[in-house]
């Protein structure tokens, strides 16, 4: 295939029939559209240095006025992991893959350097304060998944780590004022666990041009609605539409898991979140 | 420069004098560490379809259940500009980048169409929800952001709208369900406003194996203080230490500039976060 081919291909796996114009394109650019959640992992070991590259990749995210608020545990021990599988609902990829990586929203150590300095910091129990730590452990990740992919590695976050975050801190011994906000696996895809890229709403209704306009959202769902369910019977899953999809994830409590209680438990590991 | 030289020289700009273990390298790791954020841009238009790509870039990042609960507006009319660089306390480099978009955590989407399905969604009201979105928006914005940098532009995020989100949201017409999180500054730096690659912690207390692991904090802390004050010696700012530079960020009350409101803020933008 051309670049041009190749680019129109991205795109059009991204965004079935809603392809965008297509702008400036290079190898990085690529590497991002391609990118797939791989949830099952071969037993095969990363090469050497490659967790100290995506820290540096991490590390290198824009971080909100350098404060560094957030970190991450590497967890090796199979105990730890199986402690780790359970709190998100039995996920064996958990298990699987060769690195492991629970990323902390952690404003404990700046709190620590305060007491330490004589000035405790008065910022510290606000909602601002966890958000800054939870959007710049975010940003860091996505580092460290960009580097991962570019590697020829896959990774699929663990959100469902938040279903539990008491028992993640308790597991991993973390001090006050730090807590997972999600995990991480990286490694290589088993056969057949590679998947397809998988569509997104076009942009017409995520991209708004000086004010947010809601007026082609329904129509746009519809069209979306019959492409995910395209895609949903192509990789075995249900023929769901995605406003099924959307409905069972966060229609009822229960959907939840336990997240409905993440305030009380931020809140029991030293997140006052005023 | 060998790539093993300039992989060296790349971990050394990032870290200092606590360079951590060379692992595998490529174009797109040695991007990210590069990276700089920039408050000065010329005033020179992007080439055509770069806002295009950006959003195919930011939508392939990874996004919770699919559920895509973030959003972008891209603020081109000047008025609107000016409030945006009025929240984040007179930002001139909002009024002269030749992008600037705000992430917006977008749960308004999906709240009206689970009304219009006759499920309205019982998950809305959590903070888990609100923090899924903001994470989300988060992911996807490094990706943006990787993009850009990779197509040679350079950008800084705008955490300082969360000053005031409400007055944002007015401006930018935000339905119920919807916060600006952050802005990004997209466009060409402007000669001298380059900047320099900025050091971080040293790994050692950013990354745990296992366990988290606080006892080097101090001592690692002394001497990143002192990379830290040579570093903006050199970049004709105060030679304040890190620590210095934490305690007046985040030290009163005064210094979170409104943010001690936020909680509030969004609960008035229709996020419960219970």
């Amino acid at each position: 295939m051309t670049p041009t081919t190749m680019q129109q291909a991205a795109l059009a796996a991204r965004y079935g029939a809603a392809v965008p114009t297509a702008g400036p394109w290079n190898a990085t650019i690529a590497g991002m559209l391609d990118h797939r959640s791989v949830r099952g992992y071969r037993q095969a070991a990363l090469p050497s240095g490659t967790l100290e590259t995506l820290m540096a990749a991490a590390q290198s995210a824009a971080t909100s006025s350098n404060l560094q608020t957030w970190s991450v545990v590497s967890v090796e021990d199979p105990a730890a992991r199986a402690v780790m599988a359970d709190v998100a609902g039995g996920q064996k990829h958990i298990l699987e893959c060769p690195l492991f990586l629970v990323f902390l929203a952690d404003i404990g150590r700046n709190d620590r350097m305060g007491i330490e300095e004589g000035t405790p910091l008065a910022g510290m129990p606000y909602l601002e304060t966890f958000l800054v730590a939870a959007i710049d452990a975010a940003l860091a990740a996505q580092n460290a998944v960009v580097a991962a992919e570019s590697l020829g590695l896959s990774t699929v976050y663990i959100g469902a780590l938040r279903n539990d975050p008491q028992k993640v801190a308790e597991t991993l011994g973390l001090p006050p004022g730090t807590a997972g906000v999600f995990g991480l696996c990286v490694g290589y895809p088993k056969p057949g666990a590679e998947g397809e890229v998988k569509p997104r709403l076009p942009q017409s209704i995520i991209l708004h041009r000086g004010r947010y306009d809601a007026s082609a959202e329904t129509t746009v769902r519809a069209a979306y609605d019959t492409e995910m369910s395209s895609f949903s019977q192509r990789n075995e899953m249900a023929a769901d539409t995605w406003t099924a999809r959307v409905i069972a994830r966060i229609g009822t409590i229960k959907a939840l898991r336990g997240r409905d209680r993440l305030a009380a438990a931020l809140n029991a590991l030293g997140f006052q979140l005023k």
